[in-house]
C-alpha cells in the first residue's frame, strides 16, 4: 500500500480516538488526564500527518477492531467491479457518515407524527420532495435496498398463485419478492439481440391470460438488466402493461443515480432505485417512487388496532414497516445527492468512456462483447475466451494470471481467476483512468503476445 | 460548539478531501496538479490540527454537501435520548464505516455460492457463526432492522386471519409485521405493575383458541418493552409457547447488545436484535437468530424457477432476499462487536448507574418513576409532572425552560418541551457523566425552587 494513503487512514483513525475523548468528557471539559489523553492523540497525529506530507513512515494500524482490513482498494487502484462503481460514495457522502454514523442519528428531532419521511431537522422530508420530483414520480421513499421496493409493492398487489411479469434476465431479487409474495415469476423471452421487447412482453401476457385465464398481477422489468447491463424496451413495455391495466414496476437499479429517469415518461406506477448500486449510498439503501394512484395502496397506512388497548400506529406504512433507514444510510443518499444529480447530466460521457474501453478491448483479437454494442451502458459482459483465456490455458496461474497482471498494474474488481465470460463497469473513471485502463489490457495481450489491432 | 470539536470534523473532513484526490489518480501516482492539490489540502490540515491543538480558530466548515449541519451531540454533550443511546458507534465501527463506507465495500472478495453470511474476507461468515453462538443459537443472519426480523418470521408462520400473541406494550413495528403478514394481533394484558407475565400469555392463548378455534401462529414478546423497559416473564413465556407448541419470538431490540441473551435459556424459536438501537452500529441493521428446527423454514432458499430459462437461485433466502446489509451497516457490527460483547458482562454497572441517576431523580420532590423500581434496565420513564411541570405551567417558555436549562449544561435527547411523562436512557455513561447529569437535574430544581431531598 502507498504510504501516503495508509497515513491518510492512520491520521482518520486517530482523530476518531479524539472524537472518542470529547465523547466521554463532561461537557464542562475536559479533566487533566483527558486533556493529558488527548494531546498525545495530537501528538501522533501531528507525526502522522509530517509522515502524510514527507511519504515517509511504517504502517503503524493494519486491522481495525482487530480483525477488518483497511479497505483502500478505491484510493490505491482503478476499481471495475461490476456492481460497486456507482455506489462508491462521494467525498460529501464520506463526511456525512463520518457525522452521522450513529445507530439513530437521523432522529433527534423527530416530532409528531414521528416519521422519518417527515423530519425537517436534517432536511429528510426536503429530500423526500426532492427524490419524487426528480424521478418525475408523486411520492418517493428510502427503503433498504432495491429488492425492499419489489418486496413492497409484490406483498401489496401479489395474492397467491398470482403471476408476474419479469425478464428472462430478471435479477434474482425480483424472484424472491414474487416468490416471497406467493406469486410465480412468468418470464418475457429476449429477443436475438437479448432485449425484452414491448411486443414480447405483450404476448407474455397474453399467454399467462390464456393459460391461467387472469391477467398477471404486475409487470416489473429492469430498464438496463445486471446480465449484459442491455438497454429494454421499458417505455413500450409500461405502455403495453397500461393498455391492459397491470400495474408496471419500473426498475431502476442500473439508472437511479446515472442517468436521468422520468418515470411518468415511462409509464412507471412504481421506480424503483438502489442507494448502494447507483446512488453513491451506505448499503442497504435505495428509493421507491410511486405516483398518486398507487400510494394509497403501496404506502398504505396501518389499520391494526391492539384488540385489548386499542392502540392504533395510524401514520405508519404497512410495507415499509415504519421508518426504514434511520441514520448513515440515508445521510449518504442526502449527502451525495447533489452530485448524483449532477452526474446523471453528464451519462452520455460516461457512455463515451466505456465504448472507448471496449473499443480498445475489441482490439485485441479474439475479444467479444456479449452485450449490446455499441455500449449504451457502463456495465459490460465481456467474453475473453478468444483472447485472455487462450494464454490462461497454458499459464502456471491459469486464469489467475490475468488478475496478477491486473493487480500488478493497480486494477481491482475483476472476477478473480475468469478469462472467459465476465462482467465490469467503467462508471465514474476520470477519462485519464479510462485511458490508462485500455492501455493496461492491450498491455497484457502484447506482453503475452495476443495479436492486438492498430489503433 | 467547542473549536476543538469543530476542528476534529474540519481535520477528518480534510482528509476526506485528501482520499478523494487518491480516488481519482491513476495508480501510476499522482500527476503534478494533483501533488499540487495534495500539498494545498495538506496545509490546510496542518493548520486545522494546529488550531486543534491550540484551541485556537474558527469554524470554516459548517454544513456538509451545502444543507447538512455537523452532528456533534455526542461529542458536545451528554446524549440521554431514549432510543440512541445504545446505538452510538464504538470507536472501532466509526473506523470501520470510514474505510468501508463505499456501496457493496463488503462484495470485494464474495465467491461462489455468492451469500453475504458465506464470504469469508472480511470475515463476515465467521461473524455469524460468532453471532449464533453469543445468542446461544444455531444461525443468525444479520438484517436491515430488528422489524426485517419480524417480518420475516411472520411471513413464514402467519397465514392470512392467524393471530399472533404480543404484548400490551408491543412496539408498532411488530403490530406492522403481523398486518403485513395478513395476520392479527392479540395483545396480552399487563399486570398491575406492568409486567406481561407467562400466566397471562396462557390466558391470552385460552382465549384465542377458545374464539377463533385454532391457537396463534405466533407469540412475540419483547423482553424489555420500549415504553417503560420493564422486563417482562420472558422464560415462562417461552415455556408457556412450547406447552401449547407455538414457535417463539423473543423480541430483543432492548436487550441483544448491551446484556447477556441466552436464546435457548429463554426458550426461543427467534432471537431478534437491533444493531442501531443496541449494537452500535449504523442503521438499519439487527440480528435475527433461530434455531436447527426453524431455520429450514424462516431462512429457506429459493424454489422459484424461471418458466422460460429455468434459472434458479437456489442459495439465496426468501425472506432475507437474499443478501441483506452488503457495507457499512455490516461493517459496523463486526467492528463494534467485540466491545459490544465486552460491554454486555457490565450490564448491572450499566443497571446500577440508571438507578443512581433515578435516585436522585426521585429526590426532586414531585418526580415519579412510571418504569418498574428499582431499575432493571437504563431506559425509564419518568412523570415529572409535580416537579418540573409545575415550573413550565408559569415560564414563558412554557415546557421549553427545561430543555433550556438542560442544553446550557450540555444535556441532550430529552423531548423538547415535555415536563410530564417522557424517556430517557443512561446507557453508556461514564460515573462522572452519570454523577454531572444527576447533579444538572437536582440543580435546575433547585434553581426553579422545586425541593429537592437531601442525599
Amino acid at each position: 500500500m502507498s504510504i501516503r494513503i495508509q497515513k491518510t487512514f492512520e491520521a482518520l483513525f486517530a482523530l476518531e480516538e479524539i472524537r472518542g475523548i470529547f465523547r466521554s468528557s463532561l461537557p464542562t471539559g475536559l479533566t487533566v488526564e483527558e486533556e493529558a489523553a488527548l494531546a498525545r492523540q495530537i501528538d501522533a497525529l501531528k507525526s502522522i500527518v509530517a509522515d502524510l506530507e514527507a511519504g515517509t513512515g511504517v504502517p503503524k494500524v493494519t486491522k481495525i477492531a482487530g480483525t477488518l482490513d483497511i479497505r483502500t482498494r478505491e484510493e490505491e487502484g482503478i476499481n471495475i467491479h461490476p456492481i460497486q462503481a456507482a455506489g462508491r460514495l462521494t467525498t460529501e457522502a464520506r463526511k456525512a457518515i463520518i457525522a452521522y454514523g450513529d445507530g439513530y442519528s437521523s432522529c433527534d428531532f423527530c416530532r409528531k407524527p414521528f416519521r422519518l419521511d417527515k423530519i425537517t431537522r436534517p432536511g429528510i422530508a426536503e429530500f423526500h420532495a426532492d427524490l419524487a420530483k426528480w424521478l418525475n414520480m408523486d411520492h418517493a421513499r428510502v427503503i433498504p435496498g432495491a429488492r425492499r421496493g419489489f418486496q413492497a409493492v409484490t406483498n401489496t398487489l401479489v395474492e397467491k398463485g398470482d403471476t408476474v411479469i419479469v425478464s428472462a434476465l430478471a435479477h434474482y431479487t425480483e424472484f424472491l419478492a414474487v416468490e416471497n409474495a406467493g406469486g410465480i415469476v412468468k418470464e418475457v423471452p429476449l429477443n436475438a439481440g437479448n432485449i425484452v421487447t414491448a411486443d414480447a412482453t405483450a404476448q407474455k401476457i397474453e399467454e399467462v391470460k390464456r393459460e391461467t385465464g387472469k391477467l398477471p398481477a404486475l409487470v416489473m422489468i429492469d430498464h438496463y438488466d445486471y446480465q449484459f447491463a442491455n438497454e429494454h424496451e421499458i417505455g413500450g413495455i409500461g405502455k403495453v402493461a397500461h393498455q391492459y391495466d397491470i400495474p408496471f414496476l419500473y426498475n431502476g437499479a442500473y439508472t437511479v443515480g446515472i442517468q436521468p429517469v422520468d418515470g411518468k415518461k415511462f409509464g412507471a406506477d412504481f421506480v424503483v432505485g438502489s442507494g448502494h448500486k447507483s446512488m453513491a449510498s451506505v448499503a442497504p439503501s435505495g428509493v421507491l417512487a410511486t405516483t398518486e394512484e398507487w400510494a394509497p395502496k403501496a404506502l398504505r397506512t396501518t389499520s391494526m388496532v391492539g384488540d385489548l388497548t386499542k392502540r392504533k400506529f395510524g401514520i405508519k406504512e404497512v410495507e415499509l414497516l415504519g421508518c426504514t433507514l434511520m441514520g448513515g444510510t440515508l445521510l449518504s443518499m442526502i449527502a451525495s445527492f447533489p452530485t448524483v444529480k449532477e452526474r446523471t447530466l453528464h451519462w452520455d460521457e460516461e457512455v463515451k468512456k466505456s465504448n472507448f474501453f471496449i473499443d480498445n478491448l475489441l482490439r485485441i483479437t479474439g475479444s467479444r462483447v456479449l452485450s449490446e454494442y455499441p455500449r449504451k451502458h457502463t456495465l459490460t459482459k465481456v467474453d475473453t475466451t478468444g483472447s485472455f483465456d487462450t494464454v490462461a490455458k497454458t499459464h502456471k496461474r491459469r486464469g489467475f494470471f490475468f488478475s496478477d497482471e491486473l493487480s500488478s498494474k493497480g486494477i481491482v474488481g475483476e472476477f478473480a481467476g475468469a478469462t472467459r465470460t465476465w462482467k465490469l463497469n467503467t462508471y465514474g473513471l476520470t477519462w485519464e483512468q479510462v485511458k490508462y485502463l485500455s492501455d493496461v489490457f492491450t498491455g497484457i495481450a502484447e506482453k503475452h503476445e495476443l495479436p492486438v489491432e492498430s489503433k
